[in-house]
């Protein structure tokens, strides 16, 4: 099986679903030339499964901080371009429409539904452009948003459970900036999909809900999600841009 | 016909949709008791058309500024509670994806998705409670959000002629919180739908994009615009609670 890109990066890499998708594509059996796993704080304690990680692939895993990433990036990889960005960096909020304040809708918007995305677009242009390849998929130019069956407005899941409107909403922001990027990207030769890990064992997917444990608890480990969203990946083209998919293919209503 | 509602507040009511909402309420044949025009600024020099039309219905129309409007509002109605709130202050944004920064992502998202809806929830339940009405309707308590079909994610239309960032993505977050508002309350009595207004000839449905002024033009009159949305208030129910209605009362997709 080839790569599934030469150069990817991951945002958010320094724990749950990020973490894990650098250790799964570093340890693949032809893994990816260069991975930049960023994350707010490489170098600070948050940072050490990480730092563990870069040390045992020297080659091949780089620890940019995010600030500064597109830099580092395109200097590390010259004419190259990077191939597959996957904006993973998120936040939930526990917000109930009574406790919301607009402060923290908006910080949770920052994060989830803007992201770092703009400044890393030449680099991907770059690829697209030099790959010497037609249509569109991971190995070529990708952008991967990581979203959530909960920012599904058809869905609209467990409302009374789990109110979280900053979360949920800042989620369906990100989905339009997915569907709208896949239209205005096409023809640049980038695709652009948003993943569902699924309800998974990390920090967030394991955190109280208005102040007690979600039962039932989170069902997939990081490991299962992370092999299913990297078999989606490899399986994307032309077709799934633009789609918004969970982490076995199905797809999502927006 | 018996009123639509007995108290009705809008927001954004200085001009365009809200201004003419406000003249069609206040001028038909039964009208509201109360309708609270809230705006920015009604003292000010934009706020000239609606104080002439409080002038014409001073028993009808009252001009609270908009900070502060919940408490004028709740001593104004006593006991009684607001029966309709329609949120329709809203703000554009010609962002395409390269000249989008998050500090007007940020603003377009404090004003079209968050709004100051939460503060008036006390008097809709209110008005719930004490309408000794059954089911979801207008005339009992309700939320209406105005939205637009360029926050449709399912129909992601015209993409290149208007990027439109910003704006879509904001009306994408206000979509999911009024879907969220309907399942959370819909036991409390309270309705909350988005309508889709039209491409209307407002200064918003005229602006410039991308330089130049859109052609085709907005095909819809305010007026007509606004009788289309008040018949589809008035038909609201149960079942259209947690729709996406355009002013003809079609369905739209999320
Ligand atoms: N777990 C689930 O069940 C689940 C379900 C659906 C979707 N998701 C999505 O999957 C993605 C990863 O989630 P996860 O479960 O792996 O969460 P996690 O274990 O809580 O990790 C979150 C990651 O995002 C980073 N991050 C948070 N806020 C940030 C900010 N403001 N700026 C930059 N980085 C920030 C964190 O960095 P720090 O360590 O510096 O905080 C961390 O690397 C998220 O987008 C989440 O919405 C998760
Ligand atoms: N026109 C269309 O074709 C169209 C299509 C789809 C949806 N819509 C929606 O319809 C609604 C009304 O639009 P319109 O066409 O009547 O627009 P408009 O003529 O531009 O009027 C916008 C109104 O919103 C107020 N507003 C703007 N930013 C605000 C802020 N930050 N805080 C408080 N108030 C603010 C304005 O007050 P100031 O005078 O103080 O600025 C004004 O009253 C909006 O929600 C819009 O998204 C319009």
């Amino acid at each position: 099986m080839a790569a599934l890109a030469r150069s990817v990066l991951v945002t958010g890499s320094n724990r749950g679903i990020g973490l894990e998708l650098v250790r799964q594509l570093a340890a693949s059996p032809r893994p990816p030339q260069h991975i930049f796993a960023t994350c707010r704080d490489p170098g600070g304690p948050r940072g050490k499964a990480l730092q563990e990680l870069a040390a045992q692939h020297p080659n091949t895993v780089n620890l940019p901080s995010i600030r500064g990433a597109v830099r580092a990036v395109g200097s590390h990889l010259k004419d190259q371009g990077l191939n597959l960005l996957i904006n993973n960096a998120g936040i939930s909020s526990h917000a109930t429409l009574l406790s919301l304040d607009s402060q923290e809708m908006l910080s949770v918007f920052a994060t989830n539904a803007i992201g770092p995305l703009q400044e890393f677009l030449p680099l991907l242009e770059k690829a697209a452009k030099g790959s010497g390849q037609e249509g569109l998929s991971c190995s070529r130019a990708a952008i991967i948003n990581v979203s959530t069956k909960l920012g599904s407005i058809g869905l609209c899941l467990g409302v009374h459970q789990a109110p979280m409107y900053p979360y949920r909403a800042s989620k369906a922001a990100q989905n339009m900036v997915t569907r709208c990027l896949a239209v205005e990207l096409q023809d640049k030769g980038i695709l652009c999909t948003a993943i569902h890990p699924g309800w998974v064992k990390t920090d967030m997917g394991t955190e109280k809900v208005l102040g007690y444990l979600r039962t039932p608890s989170a069902p997939l480990t990081v490991e299962h999600s992370v092999r299913g969203i990297l078999t989606v990946l490899a399986s994307l083209s032309q077709d799934t841009s633009g789609a918004f998919l969970d982490w076995e293919g199905n797809s999502l209503p927006w």
